[in-house]
């Protein structure tokens, strides 16, 4: 069976998706769809609204056939590490292709730009140090250092997230001469943050602006235009049981708490904390009440948002730096988790299992893994903002040993 | 100016303190009375119900003229080291007595007995030894040891739970050769733990049977007969600033939350966690929906509650064996947190000022010490319990640089 792979965080699954869904079916003429879906913790360094397994559910109704967690150690990363610990998976996995959405939607143009890269790699990095010393972010200091030496051959405007994303997708299938055809669409949706619904007729949005009517009005009303029915009945059930969509101001008390509780040393073994920040982030927790105000004072112009709502959820998930070492010192044998499957992913599964090069990993608590381990804390740690005694109900679904199983042609559940 | 020593928790400050009160400076004849009241936890291995300042308030207006906090690292101990610690303290201060309730009363029997303890030391020890190697806790073995060494000679009964920490009073005293007189009294409520208030015209109560009413109410109403007046105005504005009475299941989402992102090897650090605990703690907070469930798997015959409970609170504190070595061992120096003085209080320590052996810290923030370090720390855990924005007020008041001034005159706090 041919297989597409998608790089997914369904947070939550949209109309927007469903449509990416169905194009990479058709631009790749696959018969099997597979996801790697971030888990508990998203790539921007946030909490995903609703659990995996919510997600997880949502996918599987939406015709996704296997979905895989993206494990922690690769989902809150920079782009680079993000896709490469993505195309790693879906790639062991025995994809054919890698379909992703992007601001180009020119799948040659990202070709060119991979190749540009691997011809300029070491001036492209020195430029990019350089740009780095003078006090630029990391991601503005990558996209300055390859425009530079693209000059105006670039053909890839590597300011767009997407783009981004999609860059790093292809140059890793390219560093690792991996058998997976790269394939891109033009996303639809105006912009990758835009915070605004659209009008309901276009049907699309962003899962941003999704997020923020959600949050805003702790119903799924006014997002149901732009929900398949499956996502607003998971949102639904999954709020009706725990009484919570996760945000890091669910986490504040819990971030305010262990930063209370730390030591400056404590603090310089958490991953992504770099010398010097120590100071800035003790001062940031001092005095905030929320979140955001945390993140406020914590912000300069050397950090990203991005890149320091990611080291704060490795300080919230007790992240070191050693952790992170082993895990991915360990993940050259990758070990997947398997969150779902239908029927079909199921048959397909059956099929590659003598030829992967992966283990694929059904019951968690069976395999011993550092990887694996980051994940089972990360979900625990995700569950703090639950209330008990939902918390306890929520472990339970959680850390369920057996993957969803779903029934695509009688749309059931089978477990 | 003759100074009155006397070791407290007053959780709350209660009639039968304010009458404990009135006989220490009555039976020692002195003008001064000097407390070292725990901080934020117990020695029962429990928050306190309200914060230390708001304590340092009832006890000034009830007549105590110096308030100095016990360090964490001597108050959430066993009664020995607790004893050694508060003991040193008032010695430090220029205390001339020390003065404690008891279930004896009879001050001879405890000098008798500490007397006994120290010809017959080897012996004494090398008996509880044995009972411990049965599976007794800790405090039984040394109960049964004192009883089996003494034999029929044995002065005072080492069961009662106050009777224990006035023979370590006393011991200390004795070991140390400081030169404060030891003094007693018999208690006059029932019992230390009795559950229940007595019937209202006695005006004695404990404090356990004060705090059950509290919790249960959430108001002063059924305890105030229990209570002098500036307690219950205490209490009042403490629920109404913070809209919380702190108890250990207050901080059972932080204790889950650390645990479920604790390592084994993380956990080994902590402070009384012995080999072979670890599992323990980690299957006992799996399943728990509060703290009471999660003490009740965890308990066992060889631990007593209350050290599994101390445990708990240097995991929920983040206290290593590293921290406490390192404060124990620099405290040889005791430096002393005031908390607040009446203004006699004031005069006495100016007076004691140049002939003291110790270092009175007036303002926390302008000191670094170990111990006082682990004090921060704990009271930082402390206010995580209370909500936000209320949260960011508390610390406000409990990191005030300058201790609490009373006009005991006109009945008004200077600051």
């Amino acid at each position: 069976m041919k297989a597409a792979g998608l790089v997914v965080e369904y947070n939550p699954f949209h109309n927007g998706h469903a449509y990416h869904l169905k194009e990479a079916i058709a631009q790749t003429e696959s018969e099997v769809a597979i996801a790697t879906m971030s888990g508990s913790f998203l790539q921007r360094g946030e909490p995903a609204i609703v659990s995996k397994i919510s997600r997880t559910r949502m996918a599987l109704q939406n015709g996704v056939d296997i979905i895989v967690e993206l494990p922690y150690v690769y989902a809150v990363q920079k782009a680079e590490t993000f896709a490469e610990g993505a195309v790693s998976i879906l790639s062991s996995l025995g994809c054919d292709s890698l379909f992703f959405g992007s601001e180009s939607g020119n799948i040659r143009s990202f070709l060119e730009a991979a190749s540009q890269y691997n011809t300029n790699r070491s001036h492209i990095d020195q430029l990019a140090q350089s740009f780095l010393k003078e006090g630029n972010s990391y991601p503005k200091a990558m996209s300055l250092a390859l425009k530079g030496a693209f000059c105006s051959k670039q053909p890839l405007d590597l300011s767009k997230p997407n783009n981004i994303l999609g860059f790093h997708y292809v140059k890793a299938i390219v560093d690792k001469k991996l058998g997976m055809k790269p394939a891109t669409s033009k996303r639809i949706s105006a912009e990758f943050h835009d915070p605004l619904l659209p009008s309901r007729n276009a049907g699309i949005a962003s899962a941003t602006s999704i997020r923020k009517e959600l949050l805003g009005s702790l119903q799924t009303k006014s997002s149901e235009p732009y929900l398949p029915k499956a996502s607003v009945s998971e949102l639904g059930a999954y709020y009706h049981s725990y009484q919570i969509w996760h945000t890091l101001e669910s986490y504040f008390p819990f971030l305010k708490y262990r930063l209370n509780s730390m030591t400056k040393q404590d603090l310089q073994k958490i991953y992504e904390v770099e010398e010097g920040l120590e100071n800035r982030i003790f001062k940031a927790i001092k005095h905030a009440h929320s979140f955001q105000e945390y993140m406020e004072t914590l912000k300069t112009k050397r950090y990203t948002w991005t890149r320091l709502q990611r080291m704060t959820v490795h300080i919230l998930t007790n992240t070191t730096k050693k952790d992170v070492e082993n895990a991915l010192f360990e993940s050259t044998v990758p070990c997947i988790r398997l969150l779902g499957f239908s029927l079909k992913g199921k048959e397909y599964l059956s099929a590659i299992k003598k030829d992967s090069k992966s283990t694929v990993v059904s019951k968690a608590s069976s395999v011993s893994h550092p990887s694996l381990e980051l994940d089972l804390k990360a979900s625990r740690v995700y569950g703090a903002a639950i209330s008990e005694p939902m918390q306890s109900r929520f472990s339970k679904e959680e850390f369920s040993d057996l993957p969803i199983l779903y029934d695509e042609q009688n749309k059931t559940f089978l477990r």
